[in-house]
């Protein structure tokens, strides 16, 4: 047994009870009346920083919510490691599906049920405990940088600023982050490519006030159904996305590298099984994995009009809303693709209406090299543990803060994710398995030993 | 002055202190929490008409709120009126847009604010007052009957049956309604037609739970954007519904009869201004009044999806709602159409998702004849008090109750409404002007008188 394993098993319960306390703040940075917590759960990360070892940890003011910076210096001519992850979680609504409160961990069946469990309370954590046993096992081979934020899932509107103004006490050599999935336990995987992000609330507005329905339906524009009409046409009967040149920069995949994908293990009735769906739909003319890895997609995340309440309240609405999510793939710049968002979508309201078109969120997608020191210490820390090598995969999520990570810092992140698919982030019932949660505590040490060796 | 609006002005205010104690009951018939609130405003109007005159009155039960029923036979031999009416009203919600509260009614700019204000407390309280005069001035002509019912704002399920089970006791020579509108105060109207209704809740279930839009988006049928794509469907680039054989039974109106309904009053650049839009939207060939009037409509009355809070979460829901009213014209049979929409609605859902489609009311449209004793005592006791003859119009409302009552009890209804357009029924802030409600007073006992002359 390593020396990191039985450290583990000697501290289990505790790793876990600590976990849960930072769970147990909902800090959820998309809701005002959660601002108090999320102070509560910088000041939580920032004790266990210095418990862990760190020589200083403070909060780092910014525009928004504070950065949580802490350090270990052990000797300037060492590599330095960076580590970022955030506390803050999204909202976990609706909370009528949870089978227990989203911030009140509980274990059933080898898994964290909570808000967070996973994204990216628990793995962001699991960095913290590692910190700690390479300190108290006196095997910390290099220099350690924590930035853990508090506006993840609200797009890091301050973390560029923040990275430009302080961009000597963040030096590194390597970003190391856990904030991504693996495909199974049995088949460990990296991400080396995430996608970019365009997100949208769009607002139509139709007469002055809701109106009887049948005194004035069928002669006045319904916000509802022009909202229905102007999404619908958004994507075309392959799924396409029809906005005008929002395809000009994808790249196409060349069919070598996209034999190469469908080599992933994929099985499609048990992805269908799992979501309990008849059959799958996207884009035309690609496979499961390319529409989410290599693919642009336009995803509507929620849309509201008129009585939403019991019964058959007949009325024509005043206003119509939806949030739109566009997810880019790398050499798409999300700037641009706003923009033509926000002129098509204008262009094809029709004159009974008025539109509002809001940017609530964007960020460049990331493509990470497999040949450089971060990468084999990652794939090679994972085997030690998994016992496998991990493949490398695309993820279709987003981490926009990587891409600025290179542009302003100047340095690569390493996406070392310990998440599952199953473990629900974002949705109601997020878990994650314990068996990920200790896992990914020893793989950390054994990173860090790999990197420091190789650099 | 007359008998009847002297005791009107004697009376002024007490008239108005006993509406708004109905109105302060919050009597929502869509709402189960308001059940109790339902029975107390039946019981304020039986004992209303206890005081006003009848011989008696008492609550009816129904499988659904009781019927208020209430008599005054004077005299066998002479003719009897059914005065039909509603205590329930619809939701206020939403509630931040009233100005004042919707169940404290305030009297503003001549104006009483408040729900039911107009629809249906405001106007069928004035039928009570106007039979208090008609006993208190020893001015009652003939018969009369009282039949308010609780549930017309759900659609009037039990109200059929209840006909069915009470032929003998509801035998009268005709119907008097008051819950529609008139022009304007100078242009008085009475609404010779009324759309019959088919409204429907669906729901699109994709994948069983809210999935992250970045894993999932692009390879899962998102069902937000599959209903949009399946409201928009179902009307075409012309505005006309696409369901099969949804127009089969339509009558075409003939260009005489067309050419006779534009002489009606319409200023389209004042009806643009009223709702603040820039242009009207319609079903193609057709005129505004002929949309609401003579031709059938489709409209989204309320929808729903996913994430609706603050910020952007990205999620790929797991359902999503709409309630969808198609109004009728005379002719087209709702059940008929009910079994269309279904049948229709379920054939263009993609293969990924699940659709549920609940009807949640109905009824047919009606035409009424404008040569009967009814409808000229009507035209002539406005002209008394509005002082110009109505004219006849058609309404996109639905009453469907009233093509019931011909059915099941044989009787004709007139439908002498003293509401306006303006007083935005079923929306926030509905009113209902002072001057209508006194009118409406005094314009009531002049039609008993003139239809007992009539008969």
């Amino acid at each position: 047994m390593s020396v990191y394993k039985s450290y583990i098993e000697g501290n289990k319960d505790r790793f876990l009870e600590e976990l849960f306390g930072l769970i147990r703040i909902p800090s959820v940075s998309a809701k005002p009346e959660n601002n108090l917590d999320m102070i509560k759960a910088a000041e939580y990360i920032k004790s266990g920083l210095l418990a862990a070892g760190a020589d200083k940890a403070e909060l780092k003011p910014t525009k928004g919510f504070p950065v949580v910076y802490a350090e270990k210096i052990i000797d300037a001519s060492k590599p330095t490691v960076l580590v970022y992850g955030h506390y803050d979680v999204q909202p976990a609504e609706p909370l009528d599906l949870w089978k227990s409160p989203p911030f009140e961990p509980e274990v059933r069946e080898g898994k964290i049920f909570a808000r967070g469990a996973d994204d990216d309370k628990g793995q962001m954590f699991m960095h913290v405990k590692a910190f700690e046993i390479m300190n108290q096992t006196g095997t910390l081979p290099c220099n350690v940088k924590f930035m853990i934020e508090g506006e993840e899932e609200i797009g890091s509107p301050s973390l560029k600023e923040f990275c430009k103004e302080n961009k000597e006490l963040l030096k590194a050599d390597i970003i190391l982050i856990s904030d991504t999935t693996m495909i199974a336990s049995d088949i460990p995987s990296i991400t080396v490519g995430l996608r970019g992000l365009s997100y949208f609330q769009v607002e139509v507005t139709g007469p002055n006030r809701d109106l009887h329905s049948g005194l004035y339906g069928g002669a006045v524009a319904n916000p509802a159904n022009v909202l229905s009409k102007m999404i619908a046409s958004l994507t075309d009967q392959n799924n396409k996305i029809t906005i005008p040149a929002f395809y000009d920069d994808v790249i196409e995949v060349s069919d070598e590298e996209r034999k190469e994908m469908a080599k992933a293990p994929f099985n499609l009735d048990a992805y269908k099984k799992a979501l309990d769906i008849e059959d799958i739909m996207g884009e035309k003319g690609y496979s499961t994995i390319e529409r989410t890895g290599i693919r642009p997609t336009l995803d509507v995340c929620g849309m509201w009009s008129g009585y939403t309440g019991e019964g058959a309240k007949t009325v024509l609405p005043s206003k119509a809303f939806a949030k739109i999510s566009m997810r880019l793939v790398p050499n798409q710049k999300s700037k641009k693709i706003d923009k033509l968002f926000e002129d098509h979508f204008r262009s094809i309201a029709p004159a009974g209406v008025k539109v509002t078109v809001t940017s609530l969120h964007g960020g460049e997608g990331y493509v990470s090299p497999i040949d450089t020191a971060g990468f084999l210490a990652a794939s090679k820390a994972i085997e030690e543990t998994f016992g496998k090598k991990p493949i490398p995969t695309r993820s279709g999520g987003s981490i926009p803060i990587v891409a600025d990570f290179e542009e302003v810092l100047g340095i690569k992140s390493i996406l070392m994710g310990f998440g599952l698919d199953s473990d629900a982030i974002h949705s109601p019932n997020e878990n994650y398995p314990l068996e990920h949660f200790y896992k990914g505590i020893e793989t950390i040490p054994h990173f860090f030993r790999i990197f420091a060796e190789k650099s």
